[in-house]
C-alpha cells in the first residue's frame, strides 16, 4: 500500500540523543515500554543519552527532561513493575507553531530519535511531529509505541495495557460475583471504555460455573435501550434469583448519544441546591434506579470501577507485561533502520498463544480507533461469544484461581 | 469481670454435629476461616459431621444445610482462597420465634456446636442463639468468629478480613497517587466504613515519598466540615500542583447526619436498622462538584471504591489469610473445653508481628462497634498518625513494589 508503509532508510542510522515521552490515560504496563526502550537504547551505538520528556510534549516545550543514561537497571526493573507513566503524563496536541518550538529543544539536546508512547491521540501526534518535521527539514525520527486500556487502535492485534486491564476487571468480577452469589440481589458494575467495549467485555473472562456472573454484557457497539435491559435483569433474576450486569461507560442510544451525556444534561436542567448528578458515579445509580422500579424490594447495588481499572498495584497480566516491554525494545530496534512509524502486534496463528510485532506507517494508526468485532458480541447484544473469550484470555494471562464447595 | 468471660465446661465436650454459618458482608478470607472450622472439626472426635448451612440463619430456618464432611482437602484449600462466603451470607437478626424454630432443625440433624462467621451483627445473633437455648435448656455450644473488613469488633487487637481490605485500598491508592502524579488534578477516591475510619486510614499504608499520596484523609471518628476540606485541598494543591483525598464513606457532620444521607432522600435499611452508604457514587460525584467550583479550571476526579474493597480475587493479605484461618481453627479448640464465646486477637508485645487468640463471652463484642483511638488520627483531623500506621502496616502485610525514576 503506497505511503502507509513505515519509511526505510537505506542510509544508516544518525548518532545521537533519544528522547522518550509517555501521553494519554496511564498504564500499569507502559513503564514496561519506557524501560525496554531505555534498556534497549543504551544497548544502541548510534543512541549516546537516553533523555525523558517530563509530561509529554508539555515538557518538551517547557525543557523539562530527565537523563535516564544512567539509571540503574534494578531501579528500572522496579520502575517497569510500577504503574502511571514514571515520565509523566499529557493531553494535548501540538500546534506546528508549537513544533518549530520543539525543534529548538531536540536541536540543544542533539535528539536524532523521538519515541512516544500512547494511544491513538500519541499516534497523531508523533504524526504531526513527524510531518513538521519532515517539512522542515528537521532530521528526526519518530516512532509510536502503543498503550492503551481500551484496546481500540487500529492495525495491531491488541494494545500493550489491555491485558492488565482485562485482567483486573475480570478479577473484579470474578470476586463481584461470588460477593452478589453470597448476598443476592442485583448488581451493576460500569467499566470503562468510551467507544469499544473490550474492557467490559473481559469481565466475563473469569466465569466458571454455569451461573456464573456477569449474566449480562453491554457495550457500546450496541444500542443500549431501557425495556430490552430491565427485560434480560428479570429474566436472570427469575432464573438465578441474582444477577451480575457489566455495562460500559460508553453505552449509547440509536442516535449515539451516550446515557452519560444524557444524565448530565438531565441533571443541569434538575439541579436543585448543590447535588450533582454528572461524574463518575451517575450512570450506575441511574442504572440501579430504574431496575429497582421495576423489581420493588430487590437489593439493587451499582460500582462503577473507575481509575483503578488502569492504575490498581499489584495486578497485571504477565503477558501483558512481557509484550509492553517487547514493543519498547523493538521500536529501538526498527528505529536503526526506518525513519518513522507505529509499532504493532501479530497473532502467529496456531493453538498456542504467540505475538511478534511489525512497523506500520505512524498515519495507519493516528487519531482513529476500531471497535469490537460484531463476531465478539452475541445475537441478542447482551453478552460476549466464544470467539471473543478466545481472543482475550491470553492476553489476560492467569487469572486467581477460585473454588466452590462440593456440599457432598 | 463476672458474667463477661467465655462459659467454662467441667464437663466433657458432647458427641455430636457441627453446624457453620455465615453473616454479614462478605470478606475476601471469610472462607479461610470456613475452612479451618471444617479441617479442624474433621480432626475432633467429639464432632461427628460437619454441617453448613447456606446464608445463615435463613438456611437454618428453610432447612438448607450442606455436608462438607467429606469435602477433599484439595477443594477445601481452593475454597479458602476464594472471596465471598462459600457458604452463602445473609443480614438477619432472629426472632426468639424463629431460634426456638432452629433448634427443631438442630435436634433433628443432631447438632451440638454452632460456628457463626460474621462481625459484630453476626455476634449479635450468635449470643441471641445462645441466650434463648439457655432459657429453653437447649444443649449447643455457640461461637462467633470474626470477620469484618471494618475492623470495627470490640475487644479483638484486629479483625480478620481488615488486613486484606486495607492491602486492596492501600494498593489502589498506590496506583491512583501515580496515575494523579501522572496527568495532575485533584482525585477524591471514597472508602468503606460506615463508622470506623480504619479501612480509609489504610490508605496512607502504600505512601513512600514526600509527596505520595494520599495526601488528605478524613475518618467518620471526626466531624467532616465543608470549609476546612476545601482549605486543605486548595493548600495541597498549592504545594505539589495536584491531591488526592481519601475519604470514609461515613463521614458526618456536627450532628452525626452522614453526608450520605443528607445527599439520599430515600435511604434505605437493613435489618439491623443501617444505612445503605455503600453501591453508590453519589458522595464522590458530591465532594468532586464541591471542589470543581472552589477550583474552577481544574481537573476533579472521583472515585468510590465500593464492593471490589471486600471481594476482589486475587488481592489478599498473607498474614490476614493466616489468622482468618486461625480463628477458626481456634474455634474448634476452645469448643471442646467452652460452651460459647467469640474468639478474638491479642497482638504480643515486641518489635515482630505476632497475634495469639483467646475466647471471650459473646456479649462483650455482640452488637456495638468501636472506632478508631483518637491517637490514629492527626491534630488537624485531615491525616493519620505514625501510630496507626504502625498497627496496620503488619497487618495488610507486604504491598506492591514501586520504584520512581532517580533522573541523574
Amino acid at each position: 500500500m503506497a505511503g502507509s508503509r513505515p519509511t526505510v532508510s537505506r542510509s544508516s542510522a544518525p548518532a545521537g540523543n533519544a528522547l522518550i515521552g509517555q501521553s494519554g490515560g496511564p498504564t500499569v504496563v507502559i513503564n514496561q515500554s519506557l524501560v525496554g526502550i531505555v534498556q534497549q537504547a543504551r544497548r544502541t551505538p548510534t543512541i549516546h543519552r537516553v533523555l525523558g520528556t517530563r509530561h509529554g510534549v508539555a515538557g518538551i516545550l517547557a525543557n523539562d527532561l530527565v537523563d535516564m543514561t544512567r539509571e540503574s537497571d534494578a531501579n528500572l526493573e522496579k520502575v517497569a513493575l510500577t504503574p502511571a507513566a514514571a515520565l509523566g503524563s499529557v493531553r494535548k496536541k501540538p500546534s506546528p507553531d508549537e513544533c518549530r518550538q520543539m525543534f529548538d529543544t531536540f536541536q540543544k539536546r542533539d535528539i536524532r530519535y523521538l519515541f512516544y508512547i500512547g494511544g491513538n491521540d500519541s499516534a497523531e501526534t508523533a504524526n504531526i511531529v513527524l510531518e513538521i518535521a519532515r517539512a522542515e527539514r528537521y532530521p528526526i525520527r519518530v516512532f509510536h509505541v502503543p498503550k492503551t486500556i481500551d484496546n481500540d487502535l487500529l492495525v495491531t492485534d491488541h494494545c500493550p495495557g489491555y491485558g492488565s486491564a482485562a485482567k483486573f476487571v475480570a478479577q473484579a468480577f470474578m470476586g463481584d460475583n461470588l460477593d452478589n452469589r453470597s448476598l443476592k440481589g442485583v448488581k451493576i458494575n460500569v467499566v470503562m471504555g468510551r467507544h469499544a467495549g473490550y474492557l467490559t467485555a473481559a469481565s466475563a473472562l473469569g466465569r466458571q460455573w454455569e451461573d456464573d456472573g456477569p449474566h449480562l454484557v453491554y457495550v457500546p457497539e450496541t444500542e443500549f435501550k431501557r425495556k430490552p435491559f430491565i427485560d434480560d435483569v428479570k429474566r436472570v433474576y427469575a432464573e438465578y434469583g441474582r444477577c451480575v450486569v457489566a455495562v460500559s461507560e460508553g453505552i449509547h442510544d440509536a442516535k449515539g448519544v451516550t446515557w452519560t451525556q444524557k444524565l448530565s444534561s438531565t441533571a443541569e436542567r434538575d439541579a436543585h441546591g448543590n447535588v450533582q448528578l454528572s461524574g463518575s458515579g451517575s450512570l450506575g445509580d441511574y442504572l440501579a434506579g430504574m431496575v429497582k422500579q421495576a423489581l420493588p424490594g430487590v437489593r439493587v447495588r451499582a460500582d462503577t470501577f473507575g481509575y483503578l481499572q488502569r492504575s490498581f498495584a499489584g495486578c497485571y497480566s504477565e503477558s501483558d507485561a512481557r509484550e509492553a516491554r517487547l514493543v519498547g525494545v523493538d521500536a529501538v530496534k526498527y528505529s536503526q533502520h526506518s525513519t518513522s512509524g507505529t509499532v504493532v502486534l501479530s497473532r502467529a496463528p496456531g493453538p498456542r498463544y504467540k505475538c511478534t510485532t511489525s512497523l506500520v506507517a505512524l498515519k495507519r494508526v493516528a487519531r482513529n480507533t476500531k471497535s469490537m468485532p460484531r463476531r465478539f458480541i452475541n445475537k441478542d447484544g447482551n453478552d460476549v461469544t466464544k470467539a471473543f473469550l478466545d481472543y482475550a484470555a491470553p492476553l489476560a494471562g492467569r487469572l486467581h484461581t477460585v473454588g466452590r464447595l462440593r456440599g457432598i
